[in-house]
């Protein structure tokens, strides 16, 4: 197996993701090849000087690989794992840079002997998408967990970490089912919560459409994550649901909490509570 | 009634609503004279130019004014209201920028005939708080309620629009309890969100504290509203209870939709809610 400087990159997707990975890793390693269906991405990308060659083949533009990163939506990850086998030399490191983990390892376990799995998926979602809004900086100071099957051998894992630092994040080894159940509610659950309170506000705006006259920034910042990419979501959904609906149901446990608090006027009770939110978020962020 | 110009504007509560009315007024209106209860708020007031003239005595404060402005959480408002009554000069114009104005503009009934009352709420939250994050640009741009009473004056209804309009904000003329139910929809709903989101994080962090390792910037922004002001917060959950409760309901109708989509799955008819929710919300904020 290659050391990252001498590998060459195959990076198959090249949205926001992908692109912006593709940027991050130039000069890291040997040459970066970019793969997309649309010959319009593909002349974006090289346009834009984000790799070094591009292909819209994928058996072309993976044959070679020292390191192949799927970064495509959930499902289409899971669809390319199906086909890509043949195609992969040996001792290649496949990675995928997908938004749910448990689906993709298993898939991942039916990749040919020859060929090294890992699972990863860098922190650093944004409402934008498309290879426009590719950024080199995109990953720096994030977290990019890694999640290694079985079979994943440590030079492989240790490639993948290589990978992660080489673009400024912070590797973070974790099970895919953990991965999965703290995405869930981290990140599945306040976008589901955006869609719901946008959808609240619309049916209030059904019968008075001053509703969002006096929307503030309150309301822009907690809709925000309402705005992201569809088709990607879905997949997140989709490819996660126990562990997304197990995450509404938390968080509906901890809105009866407090409306049953409002409702009876305990005031002690919920300024506790609310004081307790306030403290952590204060932490978390300044 | 004097005009803005020639009026001598009082305000009480120099915190973040207040300071910033005091400091976007000045040379708007003859004089502005800032009223707190502590010493040092005053004096941190007067040191950064935001007001005229400072008191610590809320009789003095408003004996001779032409506008007074009621700046504190929303429960304070209502026990000045009790109590300042009789100091108010004839012909006073008597405002208030609470969150929740039903609770408000009962009390305000409830003043002396010879004063005139108006509810107002300019929509310009944040979770900073206190003299100094105090920001002449904070009411810019922004809709700025007023709910007339009854008894209100055109003339005095027309000097609360000129004060709107002087600090930079628009105007929205609404009655106290569609004021209410829009407020609870639109940023008292988002910030029980919030709450109920770093909740449920909190829970999870106590078997698996990653959880914070994992926070993307989509947890930040959907959690902000969770680091407002807590004795702000509970006195708008406090007075506007029937439409927060209805607020949180409607939002949860919306998450069981989503949810039962998620159970069935049911891609086609969540791809519609789901590109519906994000057209909107692109539509509202670019």
């Amino acid at each position: 197996m290659k050391t990252l400087t001498d590998a060459r990159v195959a990076i198959v997707g090249l949205g926001l993701m992908g692109g912006s990975l593709a940027a991050a890793l130039r000069g890291e390693c040997r040459s970066v090849v970019g793969v997309a269906r649309r010959r319009e991405t593909v002349a974006v990308a090289l346009e834009r000087s984000l790799i070094d060659q591009g292909e819209t083949d994928l058996e072309t533009g993976v044959r070679d690989a020292d390191i192949v990163v799927l970064a495509t939506p959930v499902r289409t990850i899971l669809h390319l794992l199906d086909v890509l086998g043949p195609w992969l030399p040996h001792d290649c490191l496949v990675m995928d840079l997908g938004s749910t983990k448990a689906r993709i390892t298993a898939r991942m376990e039916a990749l040919p002997e020859h060929v090294q799995p890992l699972g990863a998926h860098p922190m650093c979602g944004r409402e934008v998408s498309g290879i426009e809004a590719a950024d080199p900086t995109l990953y720096r100071g994030r977290t990019f967990v890694l999640t290694p099957l079985p079979r994943t051998s440590p030079r492989a894992l240790a490639l993948g970490r290589a990978l992660a630092e080489a673009v400024g994040a912070r590797p973070l080894t974790l099970g895919p089912e953990r991965h999965d159940r703290l995405a869930a509610m981290i990140s599945h659950l306040p976008y589901l919560l955006a869609c719901a309170l946008v959808g609240t506000a619309e049916a209030t705006a059904e019968t008075d459409p001053v509703v969002w006259e006096v929307a503030t920034s309150g309301f822009r910042d907690t809709s925000r994550l309402s705005a992201s990419d569809v088709t990607m979501m879905l997949d997140i959904l989709l490819t996660n649901q126990d562990a997304v609906l197990e995450a509404v149901q938390a968080c509906e446990d901890q809105l009866h909490t407090l409306t049953e608090l409002i409702e009876a006027g305990d005031e002690d009770m919920l300024r506790t509570i609310l004081t307790a939110r306030r403290n952590r978020r204060s932490s978390l962020f300044t």
